[in-house]
């Protein structure tokens, strides 16, 4: 018998600075721009799941966009520097009661000891660190696969 | 001799997430919406008190709206997550030169670690932690018997 | 329909010190003595609670006293200096199996670094710290509506 | 043989309250206004140096500003209560791959314990701290001497 | 040849909230009033030694028991609290000059953190714990043993 | 024109409990045997990548696998709790100066805090922790990709 | 109405060093051998329980062995040096689902520092610590009771 | 012209363990009974100061004394290990408003980490530590001329 | 009306090692000896001020020519690596009772951990860093400027 | 029978900015000369003690001093400064292998966080602070009684 | 007369790693193989000392080897990274109670934070770190001294 | 070929307290005075090595000693009690831009605490410590073979 696989939606956010990727340094971002790395997402996974793209230099921005996002099974994010500091954005994606995958470019546990705390990976399912646009691709995948069990 | 008391204006104000209280956790938060809260506050204290409200996701605006806030007597401030990470809110609260008191729905004393740490409580005139909407009664109370001392 | 609510019995209790209150600090403690905010409060909730009082400089007395007290439903504590120092008293209140508030008449967070620790905040329902007498208000007021919720 | 020195534009940017200089204690901050030092740097760098001027409340509108300055050659920032706490906005610095000088008002080192952390200073060329509006006038005169050496 | 044992003399130490065994959570304390655990200490160990006990949940009154406590040959104790606060118990105990074995229901080792740091342990003969009120009999056999080296 | 790409041989390394996946709680590691997981890598980048497995409870054969370990081109590892303590192992993936991908089962950051201390995440390219056996799958796919590049 | 007690099968399981008992200081390890004291235990728990014996000063093997060992209800071990510093042991203890109970010869917490942390006494039973051979005995007695209750 | 000293009256209070001298280390501690020192001390001030003797092993009797005493114009304590742990005792300290001066037997500075930290030395006139029963002597020859400037 | 600035005089005061400029890197340093810049300072403020210059290796000469520097107005000082370590500096600097300004040829706040602690940056009106022997030049002028206030 | 006590010679040792008393902060260091202090010891003790007194604002100079004093009985001293920071003094007073007694004239225990530090207290037979120049005079009493007996 | 010096025999230990220091950093171990700096030693100190060489890269195997080892009279080891990580090896140099020197290739004090860690130093004769081959010679030559005392 | 090697010229430099070894304590320091381990060194090394010998209680004439030493290839430095405080010693070292070794006469890594920090070592080729007079031969050796490589 056929399982027929739903088709999830899911929301790809991205925190400060991350829409400036071609201009920041190769060695630790890759060299696609975020709106190449959205493309090439919506392509791979277009039958499987709908991508909704959001990206702010703005904590609050971020915030809201989390708390209005409507008919969204789960969320990808790349907080970038808010990783680090946000309490807030810790407590809206708990608040929203999805799974929430964290995904980074470079490997940020081999960068600055401030980047180590992380306010999100202990609310997380998984973290995905260090392949630069592949980590993005992962992140999808397991997500779909998360929802899909 | 009948003293009479003057009516005082006060600002009440929420920081991060607090605009989403009936989808976070019940035994945090409780069950009332922030604008079941804000109304409470308005039709308890009507004759005692004008109080104005505000609630923001952006750090940023709460402290727009300090700054801006003219012929307020205190501020009674439930800073949500920036209560640990905020020190532009802290400066901006000393540099407006009135009572401040914080006010937590949870008792934030008895969650995560990093919830101990607040950059607003040694600036205030006191903090209540853990009544649900009860605490802004408490500290909507409490500045207003403050004031008229 | 009418909702008839139960006449509740309250322990509130006093750590050392604070049987001396006019003679220290008033810009911490206020210009009460702990024998006029006892009056208060027994008059102010007299239907609706019967009000125990207890104070002694002795930890242990303390810990006797919450263990022989019988038919209370619920504990407001100023536990003075023992907040940061008894884990005696701490487990005392633990085994009670009632619930407790923890009320400071100075906002200890604005005070001494060693000050900060609290061994009652996290397990109980809530705290209020720094309205001199009336945070015995708060706190008495707050037991009652929880424990008649 | 006559060497010509290059006009040079520098973003002066400055982070949450500052525009608010005047209302804040004069000890710390001296007794100008954020614009009324804008008037002087312009008037006294007028023929060396086109200067652009930002402030803002909100840690997004910083890093948008910085990301979408064009044609600068330098960055004087005062990131206020922001230089203790935004990854973001060094993460912004640096991908600007530009000069920064950093300047406070009034002397950080001298404060709380919590404002001896600078995410800003190992990324930036100086710190000028504690002269009040002439850290402004070294901090200018330093990034225009550091581009034209 | 034939060794006679010598009848010993001990002293069976409680600290605070000892006394209310069967209140405390029973995955902790077991299911035995301390009452009970005397009782089968008395029983069990009558040839070989007197034990004498003694329970306060006033630390002077421990203090004063210890040294007052005549023709004793060694003390186990268990402090509750007190062991990770009673500096005055220690200095007490290493006064006496007699051997202390230290006992505990429960496992502290698996409990709160604080609960780690004892002020007894590094001035005992060895430490039990975790074994309910077997503790106790283990310690009593182990200072029998101790002592008839 | 066609680019033909090399097959690669990576080397699937695990560390101390890792053979008893099973037996291990579900929530934290998934459902399938250690074997059968490596069935599924062989099986699913076949003609990709011949992959060479190894598994051992030792720190010592751990490091013995790796520094013998022959035309090899990279090693994917998930070296369970000597991910925390081994130096030894670090040491030896440093000294083979090939690319290393560090894989988890679990979400090591969600668990315990000694769990949060990794000797080798900054010496690899990257990390992929809390996606059960998808973790290798995406370490396999990572490391071909990085080889191939 | 009589209870037949089951016999159980015990593992009692040594670490690093605990081979050398003669040889170490005495006034540590008592005058012993792992082999009398192995002795000893097998003659008095005979009926009650069947012991099974394991020393090793691998690290790995010691892991093998609780991995491999079969029809045995309970662990009673002296980790030795291993007690500090290894996580792989206590993940197999863990994943091993039986009871544990940890003894030292020593009274660990009364020597270097860095013995006080343990790795094994937070998911243990209980802890017995400092009565050289006679802490196997309280330890093996401890946990036939556990399993009979 | 002849300048009238006043005669003062001092409380000398001694905290836990403090009436067992001479039973304790008398490396440590000296060889005079505390009854010797008292006895010392009042012959050799006699005109010049009364001195109330105080010892206990309660903290809670400590500060009862030290509310209760009248007419006393300074306090000289050896606070004993309260010293390192009671709040409560500087509480009452600071609320008496009396000048308070520290003494200890042995040199505290010189024993175990934990002695290091005192409660009462910042709010102490000065501190006398290591002269045993010397300490005594300069400390009440001390407070009598601090109290005669 | 014509406001007539006071000359004021000043000691520029150099701490260990900055004798050597030239030979030290000039990445930090810049390239002009101790010597020229001196030069430099006493040309360019000639007529507002008098500039006394000392320079040793030895912590006590230092401390010996600020006790004696007679009839100076302001200290401008680059102590060098004693910064991190002399509080006999700090203490003499304190006695003094005049303005101090610290300055720092290269950005210390980028360098060691260890760097980041400065004994004297907290007594000082404000600091310098960064700027090579700009900062010196910046250092006089403030201090001229601060003390015709 | 007459017990004739021998004349002792003692040094009195003073450190960094000791020489400047009086043009310190009186409310710390009182308001007496270092000169007049030595006048007044030389004075009071003088058929009891030969008092040698030396001040240098040299580490060096001090350890010099000690290392050369000859037929000396014991050492006063208040090494200023450097007690919280000279490894190097406390070195070569271990070495002199004479009594040592640390003197300050202000409460150090009372000020900055950093005075708490003492590399001289664990090597001294006691310490006096807070009592300005009545600390030399304890000082050097009790090293005579010291040595006396 | 003639002294006649015995030849010694000596354990030369190395730990995990040190097998293959030929593939490793040239610029931290050097350019010989172990094997190679093992015959130079040989040769070197042959009529002097005997010389036993184990190398592992198994802690289980070290300290087997250690225990086992018999008629040596010292032991130079360089632990490679179990320097910083195993107690058990401590423990087994501990009882051997034959002097131990240790060796390091590296200078470790000058890496990474985490080797400034020893388990061995503090038990050890001495410490010889940062000269490549040169360490085990200097090593061994102080070994034979140290027996020949 | 013959390769003649060159006459190096090294710097052997000693800190405060090393004037005096024979007084200070045998065990830790040896028995022979600086100046027969300098005769001994420069009849050991005649025709290899120039040895010019330094040794000052003064942080600033050592720093002047290095600073002004013309004509040497090396420093082996003994710094004593400066290694663990000085900075300024660090700082001339680097300047000086030669090759520095680092002995000690005791094992510091086996005594206090305070003498593990280094400021020297993460600047020197490589540290002996422990080996008496022999720390000196061994590192002017060392010197020598590294200057010749």
């Amino acid at each position: 018998m056929l399982k027929v696989k739903k088709i999830v939606t899911l929301a790809v956010v991205n925190g400060p600075n991350l829409n400036q990727l071609k201009s920041r340094e190769s060695e630790h971002y890759g060299r696609k721009s975020l709106h190449e790395i959205e493309s090439d997402l919506k392509t791979k996974f277009k039958p499987e799941a709908n991508l909704i793209f959001f990206q702010s230099n703005h904590e609050g921005s971020l915030i809201d966009f989390v708390q209005d996002a409507l008919d969204i099974d789960g969320i990808v994010i790349n907080p970038g520097a808010l990783t680090h500091t946000s309490i807030a954005l810790r407590d809206c994606l708990i608040a929203k009661k999805l799974p929430v995958i964290e995904v980074h470019l470079s490997n940020i546990l081999a960068r600055e000891e401030f980047r180590r705390k992380s306010y999100i990976s202990d609310i997380a399912v998984g973290v995905i660190s260090g392949f630069k646009d592949q980590s993005y691709h992962f992140g999808v995948r397991a997500m779909i696969d998360y929802l899909q069990k």
